[in-house]
């Protein structure tokens, strides 16, 4: 699974009859040891309700339609958590909620 | 799903029998921070009516075979989706049909 | 699906069994842009009796399986059309049988 | 599969419900010709008891889910072993266990 | 399919059950415009008695499960053949048991 913020999201009218419906975010991978943006972006679908800001981290390929709103659709990327915590070498790098130090 | 903007078409007569009648579409992935192209191309069958121009998303992999066009068929793109707005970092970065402001 | 230029063969004797009697091609990956070969090469089963210089397109993953010569084999990626014609941005910057202008 | 070293883990409380109860470990991707971290990171659900700072094997794709703890679940990355040893051209480049010589 | 050498072997006493019993290599990405390592590592099951220092290719994803030997197994990457030549735009690039040149 890999790491991502929630930048945006894509809007499309018209599209496969299979993923009407759902909502489409889109994501910038992070690179846990900065926490900062790596400029790759993805769109992924939505499976917890994930909201901007957010570190989620989403999971690819055909497992990506192992959920139950994805399941059976045309999707490469699902977000299936939102992140509470990272710890890295013994630190806490991230912690939802928590003021940002700078 | 990775977001691309039809920049092309390739025609081929002598193919695998499965994919006969599929329309071929190039794809240039673009930086939706930028929305300009990446220099990346790829080849995705295309299951939405897309034009040239126009900024889409597909999907890869196995997933590429879950749309009513590609199932069965030895795909691993497919453009599922014509999108119509991109909202990046609370901006609206892309508006289909919106006139380019440069 | 990836643009490619057939550029040469791999010939093995020791190979999985399910394997035997398939060609297999050395593609070197294009960008269409310049129709010039990017130094990345793959191995490629061939479906559609693709031959040296010819430019082609192959599927990669589960998907190069959904052929008849490549079902249920240990392939990740097979040829399934040798492209005729690419037109990029209103430009037909490739075309069979074109002779070349430099 | 690739090798990589446990640094660290990943908490979620808001997640797909299939994937509630797997342990979510972070890894660092690393070259085994230096033994050092690339710099890329992923997160695994952890199928052999891994502990931090331990090389690891892990598997990616479909493949991921034909384990006990993750078969159907939405996973795209699990690890599959703990490594005792790695050689290396003749060379001895990874000892579990052993002092480190730096 | 992709160009390796293999370079070594890694061990490992703690695995997912599914995947005792099964050699795994090291191999390195090959370049075979120069026959040259390109830095880059991975670690395959091997099916076909591979030994140190040959080229093979190894095919992976889903369809690296595709052998006798890796069905059902969590495996992504999968020896399918040891190459005897590689033949590259009409030069013979690669030919086992050949004294190397240099």
């Amino acid at each position: 699974m890999i790491l991502a913020r929630v930048v945006g999201t894509v809007v499309s009218t018209r599209k496969e009859e299979k993923i009407e419906g759902i909502k489409f975010l889109l994501l910038e991978k992070i690179d846990p040891s900065t926490m900062k943006g790596k400029g790759d972006y993805i769109v992924a679908m939505d499976c917890v309700g994930a909201g901007k800001g957010e570190i989620v981290f989403y999971v690819t390929g055909s497992s990506s339609r192992m959920t139950e709103i994805t399941q059976g659709k045309p999707s490469d990327a699902a977000i299936v958590a939102i992140v509470d915590e990272i710890e890295l070498e013994g630190k806490l790098v991230y912690q939802k909620d928590a003021v940002p130090s700078h």
